[in-house]
């Protein structure tokens, strides 16, 4: 049984919310720049993949992923000045958001989790939910979750995955954590061979607009993706997806 | 070599951008109620297949689908009062389009054509389209093609699906089109065994609001998909696919 | 007694909406291009002259007529690339038709009737009233009706309007529909010796941005006025206005 | 020969525009409450009808008006209270402005005045004005002109009007320069005997939300309109339009 | 005990709210030239001195002014082309203003007054009110009032501060009721020696734009402020304290 | 000389922006409330203060602060449910920084600085900047730096003011980074006896809406701000604005 929205019919979707109360798993990816090795859809790929996941635990749904995101930062996803990369501007992000979390509600859905995996995503995501949430009004009963999957890795994998010590996630673009897990997900869509070595960007303390294109890696990858494998892959996606179930059970009272 | 813009490097992207000029394609679905035999995300899906098989043809790139479309409208859609239907604010898709058409241009996209899926887009698509053009200015490059691919169904193919006469677009919703190219695409997602037996819908030559939930068909469905083939999709599929590929020929002079 | 609520007072207004509950009816027109022989308000002229008549059947009233509409487009009002045609983006005509809504729910209206003389209106003036209902919330009692004015001709009436058969409307912007109904209502604006005699226009089955301005006639008519009479005018205003009178006698109960 | 653009072919329209470079006339009025003897539309109909007068003399082309404005205000125009006042959120009308500039723009219209009839309007056909002006840069060879139309009548006349001293514009809503106005203009929409002899509202200096619309007469007339005539309000349009042509020649340098 | 909200801790804000239901004052300033005497912050300080000395007669609160304003227009604030002058679009102050109002009222603060240094803000002020008090609906106990605050200088004091008669507020930008109130609160941010002594400006009533700068004097001061004295500037500011204190005392029953 | 724009008159900041091309900064805050022993206006304060600092070594100016900010979130400012935090929607916060942004480059300023004092405004800041960027142009002279101040606190500094070893800025909200630089700029505005003990907010790492009250103390603290000293704050205050300083000196290449 699949648990994928846009595989199911509307007679079963509505079954299912009517019977279960099931968790809705919104992805909210981007189409960005992910270095050589790694595809455009990424972010789309891997939140999609790893909300498939936890709903696969705990009897939950996933929506289509949101597949533009907010525009890319050099600091944190190489910067919109690259081919390829593909945004939104932060109204259209909001708008996106703020009318899937008003469509939810009207399905009866009570338990919605928006999985960002894209960093600049975040505060546009976050007003969008804010938005729907102030016009359903004090009387909904909708509640919603909003995270940031790699945060669910545990310390102890971090340190396990990065044995020379974890950098943080700051520099994790096309890196070691993104690559592992999509070689973990999706393998025949990464091109291992071609992972550059690059050190690791340093940037200031703060940005420059127009962006400084100089400052980011021409590859676009923050800091080198080596020693990624997809058993490091399938040892963060089980915290994050372990983690995600974990916070969704306590949160949502399954 | 996939055509799958999202499964490309930005890397490779780029390159085939820069050396090909190839027409990319922005497939416009939904995420909207098909009845009880076909899933929620059937005009996505379907206008990304489509797309694929013309890009295939033509050498050209298929972006991410945008997922969520307009609200469903009782006279082509069934209606956005339906659970699972998931719609945008016409102002959220028009922002969408903007955006994306923006961000093509901005890559050296010269050839861009959005495959609506979706009925209720068109408008919206169309002021998206119109207002990216607006903002890049005379001086751009960028040609955009706009069409709802069920257009390229030939007469001829339309007098041998619809045996009996074909009744016209207008009522053509999870029926025996949409059911068709399904059964060609994507056979494992229709529950042929599920298909409603009713009558067409009758509409008046007007709208209410609210929606007169008592005028559309208690399953979605607007007229039977009963007689829907995987032959016949495929036989759709060929018209859609060679057409769309004949326009795009003609009109970006390949 | 006059059906136009831009010359009555604000107490007689108030007076026969408390009294009468009177079906008010909201012209939504255009200023374009509507060949050599029609004058550029031609849409919202006849929204309103049908709108009074219909009106004056049902004891209803007329409220100013929207006189900007949204882009003309190539295939069904010429394009907005012709000198005079004078429109709004989608959101504009989206808020006005929101505002306009809302404030006659203030008013204390019940049955509202949105007459659209502009094809290209449709979709932004449907996506107005949604906004203003889900504003209004559940508990309005306001009902509102939407459409398109010769939606209401009878087959019979464009069998004998169009005696080597009814070519359909997509191109009948500029010819002998409208051209015979402004022949009934406001003949002395219409230039019968100006009427072009030029093959119907020929579109393929996609749009293409920027407009391919060569793909419409030099005069801005799609097909043939020839034909045009006075006395067709009045056969199809008797058509539209009893068709809208008798659907509006039926779902607003009157 | 009419002046009214909406009476005008597009293919005389556009003669007229690349001929004469005419002075194109916007009437921007409102929907309207004005007491028991004026109708709802008094605002756009005289804006319109002084337009009309002004273009008649000096070659110019009068385009349809706004029929909707800005909400009414208590102290200038009765408040938004009123039954069958129809009035625009602000930024519907800055877009409606913006976008009707832009398109007078394109069609090479150089000489552009808006002619406020409502005085809620003002800042709001201001913004929209400059909004377009900004979007068609530096170079564009539009010059537009706004105005109040009443601030054109001479000290002399005003001395003759109010025999008794003129009290200022504030109150004159309703009132003896647009009754007389009216009555100059269109006596059969005019109710004389039901002007209301009130004494004039006497209003703090400030503003209270929500309206303390017991500050407001009931009947609507901010100032008795007894004393007007027609006689008065030939004057009164004989100044304002001379002023108005005069200012046009003036600053367009015809 | 301080009124200024912003050196307020929210414990000690939400005690005051909570057991006073205090007046909370919010003024709208600008950032706009106002001659090569006066700084750049006048309007902004101006308003703010002002709220702070009624708040100290009647134990209300001052919130942070809003900075920036409206677009200076030429007849009441020089025009928009002054270096220094740093102005928003009109939406961005309605939402400034709405989305102030709606937080106020979150707090439970029923009384709130909008004090307006800068002419050009009033009316998206207005709009920022009224969008607000429809959002929170029928049910707020929340009353605002909005003013600008030179209009409760009292007839005798314009009488003695203008000895040759007092030309109205039209042409006092940055003349001597703006230069004697900072010669009252701000002295040293006043150059007296600077003050221009130019005729008033004398301008037609119509706008222009592009804006004529050649209208404007040079300084961007409309008529001199020679004569402006700290004395006169105490009587206004006697007068507009006691006035705005006298009316919320009266409005808001206290 | 003082840097603040709002006390020099328009000749005075012309004259200085014409000769010297002084780098402005623009304090971004908030008002939000900072714990019982801080004032509402913290972040508008600090940040500006800071700002007058660096200017006062580099020779720049400093603009009127935004005093409102985005809505302050959970984890990082205690929430939006306390009395006293005033918020703006995402949409005002952008919509203000690009019209600001754009004014200065009217005015000919090249070289800006936004000085986030208020971390929730981070990304709608930066959205503001990238729409005044791309509506400017690629001819635009202007360059903008975005910064929030406490990234420029050295590790040896946080060593000294943590000796129990640096959290991380997470936690730092109205705890001892603000509160020690309130002492050293603005101590009078601190109540140093109301500072809570209270133990660090433990947050998991994701977000639920409606806001989980009661995962944040209720005096709004997140960590305790016990060990605050004006000493430690003027530390971080010679870090943070000779960081700047140095920053500023190298990008602008004063």
């Amino acid at each position: 049984m699949t648990v994928r929205m846009d595989q199911l019919s509307w007679v079963e979707y509505e079954r299912r919310v009517r019977k279960d109360a099931p968790v809705v798993f919104l992805p909210c990816g981007a189409t960005e720049q992910h270095g050589p090795h790694l595809p455009l859809g990424t972010d789309a790929l891997l939140a999609s993949a790893l909300c498939e996941d936890v709903a696969g635990k705990i009897g939950g749904l996933v929506a289509p992923a949101l597949s533009y995101g907010y525009k890319s930062q050099p600091k944190c996803g190489g910067g919109n000045h690259f081919c390829g990369t593909t945004s939104l501007d932060g109204q259209t992000l909001i708008s996106l958001v703020r009318d899937a979390v008003r469509e939810f509600a009207r399905h009866g859905v009570t338990r919605l989790v928006l999985v960002d995996g894209h960093y600049e995503n975040q505060w546009f995501v976050t007003e969008g939910i804010l938005l729907a949430m102030r016009e359903l009004g004090k009387d909904s009963q909708l509640e919603v979750m909003r995270l940031e999957h790699w945060d669910f890795c545990t310390e102890q994998t971090l340190a396990s995955v990065f044995p020379d010590g974890f950098p943080g996630f700051a520099l994790e673009h096309a890196a070691v954590i993104e690559t592992s897990l999509m070689l973990h997900y999706l393998p025949n869509l990464v091109r291992i061979d071609l992972i550059p070595d690059e050190p690791p960007a340093d940037f200031p303390p703060y940005d420059m607009y127009p962006t400084r294109t100089d400052w980011v890696p021409a590859s676009g990858v923050l800091s080198s993706a080596k020693g990624s494998t997809a058993a490091k892959g399938a040892q963060m996606a089980a915290d994050i997806t372990q983690g995600i179930a974990a916070a969704v059970r306590k949160e949502f009272k399954l």
